[in-house]
């Protein structure tokens, strides 16, 4: 009788693909029988994470990937456009997904919680797989029904696109669920200069910071009656989500049905 | 029908039973029945607080005191040699006991929850009455389940006696109590310098700064692959655990027996 | 022979000028020698700071006031339109002016310069007393010169009215007389909510924190390849500022001409 | 004519040598000319960091190598007992010895010096490269003359052997030449847990936070009346100490004798 799961990558070549193959191939309870990539050549999955050889050589088409081994799990860290046609493809072969790649719909959603119970199997759609980041908004959540008044500091690398980041406006929404919403701040407060108050949310304020040096940070400072209370979540490497994925594929085969979002795999 | 709750106040001149004449003199909900202080002579205790007048004389007894006024809650802040004959002198007079002083011992504390319950009254000790550290401690017993790996800063004035503080030991016990004692650090790790290392509890490490300036701050780190998880609590004056003492004057009209730790009045 | 300095006191009922008061009754090298308050009745100046009798009347005209004792420093801590008059008062008793009012135009600075050096004594306008402040700020330019990629974060009180705050844009514009401007970020960023990035100042950016419980903070972070450096300035209260009155009020006895910017009277 | 500098790399093979190896390959200023380490085989030493291969092969022996080559600097992250040697052998061949290796007793330093001097050319010893890291001791120093009262925390990776840090205790000697020393602290001060107030250094306390996850950190703190000003210090790979190495190679060309301390390279 044998525990081990067997896992195909799909987005094997990515930054955080990568980080996935080297994460099961040095977990004893896991096997890498699969590694996708659309742009790889036909080279040893090894050779892409500086490790020996694998036996498993890269493939370009994931359908055909999961004919030719026995996968139980498929992580995905492909692209928007790639994530649902993924993950049907895994269904259709009785492989439980577990997709870091966001941007599906409620009704796609639905549509593989409907297909993983035909199957009779978990899947999970996971925007963080970062157990310290979910604990901070967990706890974000909890502290706003004692403490309402609130803001969000977050800080990412210089070159990130978008602000505020994706995590900062999950908690946000966390925060705004567990309080009444109320405007913080003095009614007839003025900026100086244009913006400095930060992007505004259900009454609080959301402040994204940029610089070079910094992978992911963020700090929530509740505010009271001579007192502070500050959450900070410090991520230094796409390494740190790895024991979240780990995790994940453990859990999935435990599970029936599409969960959406890691924080529910915590206890 | 009045909702007033009638409030006694033991160790009225001290620093912190100070606050507490002050809250208890703002809240409309509270009425100031009696302030009793051993060594403060028969003046109004409104002088006390640089209040007006409030018709309650300072008291230097607190049986007589209690005898001659219909209080519902004795809100305490002597010291540990007066706090459990003034706990039974308050059950005695039919006062629910509000006690903010340390060092009942559990034989103490199973009497006075006898007694509270012949009388069928509430009664309460907690040597904390910060709804913001007690929220620190909870999030890192619940850290503590997934983040094994911790250390705990505390920082005090430096007038302060003790080290590592009250708050910082209770908080390392319910660490403690959520997680496996695992010995942290390198098995070969050596000293430089006596003590850098900080003060050893259940495998981790307690270390206790100490400046001016500084009235109580406490942050608990979490370390794990690739990321630190950080709590912390910053309190800048006594007046911050008073939301506190207000919350527990009115949790504890509704309760029967003696409840140890302000942390139960909070869901 | 003696070294004990006279001390007036202007806007000596207000906040700051409470606190002046008291520090100044505090120090034996220090002899309050008047208290001036528009809306003060003829009280005893200890009255205000909960003190003993001093035999010093609050008074409501500054120039009876300087008229009637032989002051050798004015501390002002009145308001942008009494400052100016008050400065020239001072000068015209030959009292040497501690101003920390906010207001003057470089103009009335030249005039009050002038003045001073007419009376071969020294003058000192200051917006910020804190040394703790004006070392960030000192700091901060410095750290620039190695590290041009910065930010600010500033937190006060959820009631203060501007944005961001006086001590950021000063830091501001240190920092960029001590580097180069460069557009910091990417270039494509984009704001998912409005005012995310917080204010533009000379390519950096400030965010502005408003919480109830927070004095004044203030942090500068600067990134760079693998690392940040952080300078944090946590102010609690206004008794914060007193040894920097107390400094000026010794300093300003040895210059002459009028100084602007207490920094100067650091090394 | 040509400023390209040639650079001879010892301990080349180890994590600080293979970072050096990528930075001088990744500056078009400078050349990579050798490449030394005892354990490593023959292979081109763009093998040891992912690059393509650049002409030189490893070596074994210094002397050998030196030989062979027109190397302007030598960069050796080698071990104490290797420094030394390793020092006389790059100046009996004119070249500048650059030591980021710890250990050289003050007779060693003064022979270096003298040997330096005789070729006219310069040396540099620095336990640190890293600008933040100096920074961070350079201010602390400063800030010391006001606030006498610190305190240091420093945190690193939970199997660092030693404790407190090489970094820390080169801050504490900083401090402790800019201030008198001052027992701080409550003189009846009683530790609870052994330990807990850290380890002690010219009347201040020293920190050591050990923890998986993190690389290299330290806040100094000062304490005052009302305040706290804190400096920290967060260095997230060894990546970060290239910046210092690139300006010393640099710097290093036009100076004569030998420097201890990367700091004095910062104006």
């Amino acid at each position: 009788m044998s525990h081990i799961i067997n896992v195909a990558v799909a987005g094997a070549s990515g930054r955080m693909g990568r980080e996935v193959v080297r994460m099961v191939l040095e977990d004893p309870e896991l096997k890498l029988v699969a590694a996708v990539a659309t742009s790889a050549g036909p080279v040893d999955a090894g050779t892409l994470v500086g490790k020996p050889d694998t036996g498993v050589i890269m493939s370009a088409n994931l359908a055909e990937a999961l004919s030719r081994c026995k996968a139980d799990v498929l992580v995905d860290f492909t692209n928007p456009k790639s994530a649902m046609p993924n993950a049907e493809t895994a269904l259709a072969y009785g492989v439980r997904p577990v997709m870091g790649t966001t941007g599906f719909t409620p009704e796609q959603i639905a549509e593989l919680d409907k297909q993983c119970k035909e199957k009779g199997i978990g899947g999970l759609i996971a925007p963080n797989f970062s157990i310290g980041a979910i604990l901070m908004m967990k706890f974000s959540a909890m502290a706003a029904k004692y403490f309402p008044h609130v803001e969000i500091i977050e800080t990412h690398g210089d070159q990130k696109l978008d602000a505020p980041s994706g995590t900062s406006i999950k908690t946000a929404e966390w925060i705004a669920e567990s309080r009444e919403e109320i405007r913080q701040g003095n009614p007839n407060e003025e900026e100086v200069i244009e913006g400095a108050r930060g992007g505004y949310y259900n009454g609080f304020r959301i402040h994204s910071v940029r610089l070079p040096g910094v992978f992911a940070q963020q700090e929530v400072i509740f505010g009271a009656f001579g007192q502070t209370l500050k959450i900070r979540h410090d991520s230094y490497d796409r390494a740190g989500y790895m024991p979240g994925v780990n995790t994940a594929i453990k859990k999935i085969m435990t599970v029936t049905g599409m969960v959406y979002g890691f924080e529910h795999f915590l206890d």
